[in-house]
């Protein structure tokens, strides 16, 4: 194992990153580093590079790691960066995990293999373990990525304990996306205070998440928002934070009308006055007019702005 | 588009050919080939390498690629071979369907990006359409894979008839994994005799398949049960293929009280002598002792063995 310097470990709100396209479909380094500069200079802590939201599953091993170059490259500080890195096959996980890990990110965040469904607690445990150790690096730090409204794959406590136990320091946390404050809350008592940091997968739960011993959330809704939601996760302790929460939930509201990914990038093309930000890959389909007016409509009549955007 | 000569449409019996595996995880090309070899000389029609059975999307692309150009190079006759070459990333389903057209496949399996869920026609139509025209080459043959059980992303008839109409000749067929035989019914009824061939996803469903204008089946229980499933493919016009059926669907039933893919590999590995076929990739794993036991005693009590196995 290598006995190198870590990162500090990630806290507040960070943004699954948009990744935009070109006309061709293939990833735009130019306009991520950009908008990873922006969320950046909003108050995003760190950036979760090739998650759901970035349709990182859509795109290929190398694609992923000659973006995460070019942002490094770019002079996007790694130790704020937490790129998505699980993979189906094995041998994708370990490569993307190593080249994250080479860069000095602050640690991955980690799906499950999700193409077999019902697999056992088992499997998954190997999984795991297969790319830790085949990593083999002292500055890994893995966030567990429970998704299961997608990745159909769930991460549970047993399969945490079992992680934890075997791999203290490397398994460091999770950004639970399962939409049930009930599996977050269960998560904060049985795991946070041991080296274990417990991110929201939504800002509706930041409040809570924070006053429950949580570190942040990682939130689709931060690459168009996020300023208002690291103000909270700043001032979380201050009167006025259930007025922000309720602020918060009202943009994501809006945002949750339409699918959430076109939706975020109709949002961005819209305040950049920039249409190419509007492309999706292929599975995913852009909003139809009539969708991306109402969203629009719904934020305009909320007061919200994306501010000084490019 | 290239305009050079394509192999036979494939018909009968593809195995969807189980991937053994060394010690540190690695593909076991050697072993491949030989279980390739013999599951032709056994009388499969075809090999539907690369699919949910071969623990596909375990594997990278990189890994898919150099084991299609081992099973070429080592003598297996490309237009016998449908690998499957669908993933997630549009990027890899490219690259890894180029690759079968320019091996001389007969065609590929390809299952729909599968990460996403609840995805529109649209995006799966443009998902498709998108590799058959970054492919471009006239020998593209595309057979569809439904498996919704696993990949939870269905094939619908809506999402059949566009990708029909917009590329006849290139949309094949499909491999109907449902289990639903009123859903394979449909297809024969709505599809077959347009160019477009009904592939049943399990031998359960071969004679009914076969009866209604279907062209085979391709079926993981094929990887140690070739000769009697081929024998039904032949026959199903005699009069003893009832009990031929009743015969195959008797092992199979006893094949589908395991873990299949691992139960496979146990059968492989106990026929073979050979303990290294019961490796598996996380995040499957392998039978435990009781029911490997419990398997081969109900295959053995069926009267069933794997002939000249290596």
């Amino acid at each position: 194992m290598a006995h190198q310097v870590r990162a500090a470990r990630p806290t507040g709100v960070l943004a699954p990153v948009l990744t935009p396209f070109g006309a061709d479909l293939a990833p735009d380094a130019g306009r991520l580093l950009a908008h990873c500069r922006w969320l950046l200079g909003q108050g995003c802590s760190g950036l979760a590079v090739f998650g759901t939201t970035s349709e990182a599953n859509s795109l290929s091993v190398e694609e992923k790691e000659a973006l995460l170059d070019r942002l490094v490259e770019g002079g996007i500080d790694p130790s704020r960066l937490l790129p998505g890195t699980g993979c189906c096959a094995l041998s994708d996980s370990v490569r993307l995990t190593r080249r994250a890990v080479q860069r000095g990110c602050a640690g991955v965040l980690m799906l499950p293999p999700f193409y077999y469904k019902a697999v056992s607690e088992d499997g998954l445990f190997r999984s795991f373990a297969e790319v830790i150790e085949r990593v083999g690096d002292a500055r890994l730090r893995v966030y567990l990525y429970h998704i299961p409204p997608v990745a159909q794959v769930p991460i549970g406590p047993g399969l945490i304990e079992r992680l934890l136990r075997a791999y203290p320091g490397a398994v460091a946390g999770i950004k639970d996306s399962s939409g049930d404050w009930q599996n977050t809350r269960m998560l904060l008592e049985t795991f946070s205070g041991r080296g274990f940091d417990v991110f929201a997968g939504s800002e509706r739960f930041l409040l809570d998440t924070l006053r429950g011993g949580g570190v942040g959330c990682i939130t689709a809704t931060a690459n168009v928002n996020p300023g208002a939601i690291s103000r909270l996760a700043r001032e979380w302790r201050e009167p006025e934070c259930e007025a922000q929460q309720a602020e918060l939930n009202a943009v994501r509201g809006a945002v949750e009308q339409v699918p959430v990914i076109a939706g975020l990038k109709e949002i961005v093309a819209h305040h950049a006055g920039d249409p190419a930000w509007r492309t999706v890959r292929p599975p995913l389909s852009g909003l139809s007019p009539a969708q991306a007016e109402g969203l629009l409509a719904a934020l305009s009549g909320l007061g919200f702005s994306m501010p000084e955007l490019r």
